[in-house]
């Protein structure tokens, strides 16, 4: 028996995530960005259910307009029932990738009508993400990639390589867009696509992108079930944590609890060291000063601080 | 003032490590190669302890006998008050960097007589330790990197760059060998060292090092704790495992329970995908068969199934 081509593959994972995931709905919606991975997946999902074609032009590049009208005519052409273009205003904060990527998740929320949005990111895109995440180096959190499912998102291509939907584009004789970002060294993520993996690849001989998406399955089921955890814990606690039910807490948990507390308490940015201080007015207590760390407020200093046995959030205006 | 010498530094560290874990011993053992790591750790250990200095002759490159006589005189000109030179027979099983590394442990487990042995691996090793950890994808377990403490073994270094203790040799004087290992691209870890590292140093900006070996402390945090979870709940449970009392379980701490069950069985060399086939005859049984996993017994096959309701092992002669 010839093995199923590529098209009848993708068509497969995605059925097989439907049946994985409980999905109900009696349409949906995917992400087109016109490139390989989301025309395939239009083509694919729209075999399936009805499906609306979300296009969102972020007006950044030359050209995006037509770029927008491209991927309209191909959703039109491979079965998508309906088909939208979002032109979004991209802000700055956090860096152009970032502010995109925002004004996009954005606009697509408001487009859905209130069902699924289909993204088609890969198993490859997953692997970046995660080699992204090790350059932050604040643990599990940062290197758990992608969820399969985070509703309204669902991401049916994560166990998929990217070969795969380029390859199904071929087979649909579809001339995808190809985003130069994808290809431009000034991008962080190009570079780790077109240098890193590739190397990483050669120096260890292999699989490293199932490798990397398998870690971050592994790290994302570990640090949900501690994240659990810790908010149970919470839950049980009032304003101010008391020293001595964390303490017995095992460091990992412990850690968890008062970065929620933090969180809970208006502070944001947190960073591993600023946490690890904190954890240290409860571990290593020497009547050291207060923890400052930042405010969600802008008007306002936010410091963690041990007196009279308790930990509580004091707020100073700036 | 002037920024202390980077001998000064080492000996920092390695004082800190001494109270951090509350190390009382009266003297130690530092795993002596001849390279600058373990030299540099050896000359700051003598001044803290009576320090001895074990050095292993794998016997694997010419010139190793003389290798191991210029760490001994080094060894002793830096105030270590005992040297031993021990020679061994390296293995086959598992290739040569991990038959090397069996070797050694042994050798150096026979010779310290009782008292802790100081390790010279460094936050840059480290960092390496969990790439190589990425390329295998078992999750945090493989890439939460080395303990700072796994009695009989203590690594005082492994918060402070390579270069420190490279600079701390030049201060003393002291030219160390220079293992062709570490620069020879048939190893591994070599290209992860000269290419990798720098690569993505370079791509992610800066801090690569640094943030991999966070990760590795954290993920080691969390994996503790879930294992320590996952044995309490095995200590509670029976040959056969329930799996109405397994599947409420979060999944991260199920297939640790598994993992364990698995483990104290007599299953080896288990993969990710073997223990979730054995996850499914929890949480998705349709009355598929055992799940084959390797034995540590060479005469034996080894299942795992569910049979009447429970998970059980089955052995069955080869």
């Amino acid at each position: 028996m010839d093995r199923p081509g590529a098209v009848a593959q993708l068509r497969a994972a995605v059925t097989r995530f439907v049946g994985d995931h409980d999905l109900r709905d009696d349409r949906w919606c995917v992400a087109l960005s016109g490139g390989p991975d989301s025309l395939a997946l239009a083509a694919v999902a729209a075999t399936v259910l009805p499906t609306t074609a979300l296009i969102v032009d972020h007006g950044l590049q030359p050209g995006s307009a037509a770029v927008a009208a491209a991927a309209r005519e191909h959703a039109l052409a491979v079965g998508c029932v309906a088909v939208q273009v979002i032109r979004v205003q991209v802000g700055a904060e956090g860096g152009p990738e970032a502010a995109a990527r925002t004004a996009r998740y954005r606009a697509l929320e408001q487009a859905r009508g209130g069902v699924p949005v289909l993204l088609a990111h890969t198993l490859d895109d997953q692997a970046e993400t995660v080699l992204l995440g090790l350059g932050r180096g604040s643990g599990a959190r940062s290197i758990a990639g992608m969820r399969p499912v985070d509703p309204p998102w669902y991401r049916p291509l994560l166990g998929v390589r990217r070969a795969l939907t380029h390859a199904a584009c071929g087979e649909l004789g579809l001339t995808a867009w190809q985003d130069p970002h994808n290809t431009d060294p000034r991008y962080t993520r190009a570079r780790l696509r077109t240098e890193v993996l590739p190397l990483l690849e050669d120096v260890l001989g292999g699989g490293v992108a199932e490798a990397l998406a398998r870690t971050a399955t592994a790290l994302r089921e570990d640090t949900d079930t501690l994240d659990a955890m810790a908010e149970e814990f919470l839950a049980g606690a009032g304003a101010g944590l008391q020293p001595a039910t964390l303490a017995p807490l095992p460091p990992a948990l412990r850690r968890r609890v008062i970065r929620g507390w933090l969180l809970a308490g208006g502070a944001t940015g947190l960073t591993d060291k600023q946490i690890r201080a904190v954890d240290a007015l409860v571990i290593a207590w020497r009547g050291q000063g207060g923890v400052a760390v930042g405010s969600a407020h802008p008007g306002q200093r936010l410091f963690a601080g041990r007196r009279k046995g308790v930990l509580m959030l004091y707020r100073e205006p700036v």
